[in-house]
């Protein structure tokens, strides 16, 4: 393997452990971190919990983004908490409004050649500069801040070869909605995607960005492309031309699987409700009538991207029809663009200008009418996930956003040649951009002093028990097959903001299924000390979210015993000290029940040895049965489910 | 009565009903009128109740600057509601994000020597030009847009002489706050204040607004502004030169009351919380950490006023634990900010930049976080108002708000020659302002086809059924004294978004008091028809809130039976069809109980007679008693009574 693709070059140069062998473990050396606000509140107490005394990444940032209204004391007492929780752990801290994690971390902190992990799923984006990012769980990015490796198996590596140069009017954005269209949002699953071809050379690293941000849309691992001139061009108008180094593929390189785009012979495309993957070009929906068009997110960041929909309707009036939302990126960007003349073009035409931030994206602001189309740059439709139920959020490029906020109606942004008489206006990157880095603020040399401050909704999280030898516990719930996260711990407007907040948000935990759940636990909790659920197959599928896994610990969980689970909170799960047991016989889930009394013995020695875990049985009936049930954990996850998670183990390990 | 003031000026050309004797009630004719969302979706039902063909005032505008926040589709098809009703009812419609009310109708629309209503309590902030504006509950509103004439009792005027010009580092809201100090929030109740003297010259019209707007915090019916030389410039500068008339005091008029402010001598005020009256010297306070500024507002709306502030911070960068949060006013404001550069140097320093409107002046945005002080250029800090529960927000001038943002802690902004060598920056107002009209939607000539957009939250008005001659209905409620409109119809964030929709906001109808009043009326309407409540004095004290009687009459509200009534609130009732009935022997108070079933009899004609009404009263002890009730309806009011509200008399009227 003398010739390496970037993807290998990135990993191998940070290999601590295993070998890069598509599906085996490995750990990687993790460079730097990336938090935002709505998962960084959890990571920040589990670094309190871990007793960490400095981050030991390269460097790691807290960002604010999400959660920017503040109708009440919460978000503002989140950003407190954030600031002086990033002060004594050693992270820098970019102020609420100062913009989104994604190109912030590009234009200031990011670096080719080396690794990050984000508790954002969008992580991915920095992969534009040559960098290896991965979007992950809150604890992931908790334990590589306090110098951990990141495990994950070795991905396959998709190289995708750009050739030739987009015609006007078709931008970066119509490049990852094709990619979209023709592998859907899991054609990426298991897989690193890398670009690479002679028509990279007209892609700026702004571009890369809006590609590589979406790759998470595909299901992937994370994006790569290489840091080349461009790469360098980018930093010294960032003023960090000392950052660059150069990163390509060798010639030869081999990818596992092979795709190509012609990017002469793209189209403008949009993606129909309400998955980003149901990508159609704008041409078989032109005409449709719009109420919203939204600009920005970190899926168009860049100061292009505004200034081209500036360009679009400079001199003219948006529809009457069509709110017209301009999210800017950063301040930054802000003052870029009041410099290059786009930000007054775009307040001028109808625009509203929203402050720097995540916005609509995670349905926190702009919520459309109802049935009304809206058309984003952003990079998901879910369904709801505006903020309106049963919403129609149609996802496309600036040109395409922009063209349609002129007519009213889903618009091929070529059109404008024939409708307005319009050239397509060519921009020229400037050799220098404004910096602004007064809203970053930087680590102390010796935070261990800071007070971390705390408001009334921000909880420090409860010391986890290492695991008994033997429970005698109910079985409070028993679940069918494929339950979600948002049924483990419902999600929305209600939940959200007790992020930081466990004893509150635990009350949610199962309510989508069963109201009494938290009731029920708290009253096992005293009279048995636990409880155990039963599920089918597939268990917590979804969001990443950890709390689907704390909460019920909080509530006294001890084990799941389903027929499978889903990937990420099945790590979850013994993160935080859950025993994820695996029915043998599936002949046996059926005889369980709720109410059920279930008794382990001997499990620290079962669960270590890799034995079978007999469950012993009692029904209220006064039958009694046995089964056996099994678990898939490594030697590494086993030593953390006994200790009682993850922050026990660190801190076993540390002290 | 040859030598006039300003305000007998505008009333008497404008009255239509009465005698200017103050405390005697007069008619005036409106010429302008002027609404806000967070109320006027209520007014345009209430429009389309009347069956009004077109709006009869020479200017009405819907304003949408107070539910900006869009989480949901609520406030979304609000503004849908709002554009489509106003193109029916023939009112411009200044679009979402377009700004604040206030300041963009005085630069758009505002007239020397016109009337005006609004449903905002700041609506006489348009006094600055010379204007008579009053703010009111939105049915008054309403009939002044279907061509009626404004009711209210003849105010008496206070005079208040300004002398001399104010220091360097002292403002127009140094003005307000200084009368606020003075008089408190009751020093202007029933009366207008009219501002006049040599001191004028030095105060822009903007300047003027400052002082108008909070003028509402005096709880002055109005305040009034000569139109003068300046009213000539600003206009002009607005590029409406020809909507301009001199309008000032004849020489030698007559006030009720004498006020006096020599303007040298002020120092910058500050008003701590939790009430606009709270006024001391920045001295005494100066020193406390801040937490976060706000520039901004309807009570600093002015160009001028975001200039000083970027004037202060420019070239540096504001304090590290301070949010600074900049509302801007308008869109058009925006565009003279990176006109005259005062965007990109708030920015630059650190500043939050939202979207235009009123932001967290009515909670909706920017709550501060626990146990921070919150220093804000708005007009009011009552309890809570931030969406901060025991907030602690103090009001100032946009120098003392920049001076303190720069150090972390209230500053008196004299500080800043010493503390930064900075002089005080000298503002000259720009011949010609940026005008910009993109998002006023005018009226169509004929809008009468226009189809009304209702979302799912916004039900048409029912018909209220005119009253008849007898009742048998039980007493449902039995409260004390001073029963606030909060405890009838419950306020807040669960609740305001329910403000078109009255099936479901009058779930809410005393559940403060009772969270059984709901289900106990729709009994009550189903098996009687109707109910009454009993209170003791001062009912429905508070807010203005239209919904405090709307809704009790929508679960079949017959009558209060009440020791006496808040005016606002007596009118509401009335206005809404429900009898506002007073006890004549308070004896009687204590004999009526919850439970009891009371009749009426011959109603129609003893109402209208001034008669005695009769209360016959069962017990369910089978005990009967009866008691004579009186009301102190005039003619007009009887008349709007017995047709079932004020509604239903405007339909008999033009149909």
């Amino acid at each position: 393997m003398s010739k390496l693709n970037v993807t290998q070059k990135l990993i191998g140069e940070h290999l601590l452990h295993g070998e890069m062998v598509p599906g085996k473990e490995i750990g990687i050396r993790i460079d730097q971190a990336l938090l935002q606000d709505a998962t960084g509140t959890l990571v920040q107490l589990e670094l309190e919990a871990m007793g960490l005394k400095k981050a030991k990444t390269e460097v790691a940032v807290q960002y604010v983004d999400h959660n920017l209204l503040q109708t009440d004391n919460k978000n503002a007492d989140d950003h407190s908490f954030l600031l002086s929780a990033s002060q004594r752990f050693g992270l820098w801290y970019s102020r609420p409004g100062n913009g989104v994690s994604h190109p912030v971390h590009m234009e200031r902190f990011g670096k080719p050649g080396k690794t990050l992990v984000g508790s954002d799923s969008h992580t991915c984006a920095a992969g534009s500069l040559g960098m290896l990012a991965i979007g992950t769980g809150g604890l992931d990015v908790a334990a590589a801040i306090a110098g951990q490796p990141y495990f994950v198996k070795m991905p396959k590596v998709m190289g995708v070869k750009l050739i030739g140069k987009l015609p006007d009017w078709v931008s970066a954005k119509d490049v990852i909605l094709e990619m979209l269209r023709r592998h859907d949002v899991k054609g990426g699953v298991g897989k690193i995607i890398e670009y690479y071809g002679d028509g990279l050379k007209h892609l700026s690293a702004m571009d890369r960005h809006v590609i590589a941000n979406m790759g998470a849309e595909l299901g992937a691992t994370t994006t790569v492309f290489p840091s080349d001139d461009e790469t360098k061009r980018f930093l010294k108008s960032q003023d960090r031309e000392k950052d660059w180094v150069e990163l390509v593929a060798d010639e030869g390189c081999e990818y596992d699987f092979h795709e190509e785009i012609i990017l002469d012979e793209l189209v403008p495309l949009i993606a129909l409700p309400t998955s980003p993957g149901n990508v159609v070009p704008v041409t078989e929906v032109a005409g449709r009538a719009i109420g919203q068009v939204v600009i920005g997110s970190s899926a168009n960041p860049g100061l292009r991207d505004f200034w081209i929909a500036a360009a679009i309707v400079r001199g003219r009036s948006i529809n009457s029809g069509v709110s017209f939302d301009i999210n800017p990126t950063s301040r930054q960007i802000i003052q870029n663009m009041i410099n290059n003349r786009a930000f007054a073009d775009l307040i001028k035409a109808g625009g509203r200008f929203h402050q720097s931030g995540c916005m609509g994206c995670i349905g926190m602001g702009q919520a459309p009418a109802t049935n009304t189309i809206s058309l984003r740059t952003m990079p998901r439709n879910f369904p709801s996930r505006s903020g309106t139920e049963d919403d129609q959020v149609y996802l496309c490029s600036p040109e395409t956003a922009a063209a349609s906020a002129l007519t009213g109606k889903i618009t091929d942004p070529r059109d404008l040649e024939s409708l307005f008489t319009m050239s397509y206006p060519k921009y020229e990157n400037p050799d220098m951009e404004i910096i602004n880095t007064d809203m970053l603020v930087a680590p102390p040399e010796d935070g261990s002093k800071i007070e971390i401050v705390k408001g009334p909704n921000i909880k420090t999280l409860p010391i986890i028990e290492p695991l008994s030898d033997s429970y005698k516990v109910p079985v409070l719930l028993k679940m069918g097959d494929n339950i979600s996260t948002d049924e483990i711990l419902k999600a929305g407007a209600d939940v959200l903001p007790l992020r930081s907040n466990l004893p509150e948000i635990s009350k949610y935990s199962y309510t989508v299924i069963d109201d009494s759940f938290y009731d029920r636990a708290m009253e096992a909790k005293s009279k048995y000390g636990g409880h155990v659920v039963v599920a089918g197959q597939n268990y917590a599928q979804g969001s990443s979210r950890e709390h689907a896994a704390l909460a019920p610990k909080y509530l006294g969980q001890v084990a799941v015993i389903a027929g499978s689970y889903a990937r990420i909170a099945w790590q979850n799960l013994v993160n935080f000290g859950i025993i994820p047991l695996e029915f043998i016989d599936l002949e046996d889930y059926k005889e369980i029940e709720q109410g059920d009394i279930v008794s382990f013995d001997n499990l620290i020695e079962d669960i270590r040895n890799g034995n079978p875990i007999s469950v012993n049985v009692s029904k209220a009936s006064g039958k009694k049965l046995t089964f056996d049930t099994k678990h898939s954990l490594s030697d590494r996850q086993i030593d953390v489910l006994l200790k009682g998670g993850i922050i026990n183990e660190f801190k076993s390990r540390i002290s």
